[in-house]
């Protein structure tokens, strides 16, 4: 029997690659008048609806597809909550 | 005095509109062998270092931050968490 799962995967970049968006909405919104704005850092957050044997296991699947697909580990790190959902 | 504060921002796409990347991502995923994922959206996490006078006033700025620049309200929703930065 399977059960489903609920997942919220966080891809940052590493703090040493340089984020230049994040930059520019930096400059944005210091012009917008939030003067008090001192960093921004922009990643991706995905939701990943899957079905595993067990929480163990789809938290194997869910590491190997970050490392696969989902983040870049070349420049990217990722974590991720895994919660089963209620049927 | 101001006071500096850590902020993450979650940026989702509205349930109702079509998320193509996200069907393109769950594609790729089962076509690489991971029949179990059911469902993909893609959002943005966003990091926001800022200083405010305080905690419900960096909130409100946040707020409209998101509302201003970094989502768009018509197609995106947009939640975020916020914590003061020990120093």
């Amino acid at each position: 029997m399977t059960q489903k799962f609920n997942s919220r995967v966080y891809i940052t970049l590493r703090p040493s690659v340089l984020d230049t968006a994040g930059t520019a909405v930096m400059s944005g919104l210091q012009q917008l008048g939030y003067q008090g704005v001192e960093n921004v850092r922009i990643g991706k957050y995905i939701e990943v609806t899957l079905s595993a044997e067990n929480q163990a296991d789809a938290d194997k699947q869910l590491d190997k597809m970050c490392d696969q697909l989902l983040a870049n580990p070349v420049i990217e790190n990722y974590a991720f909550e895994l919660s089963p959902v209620e049927e």
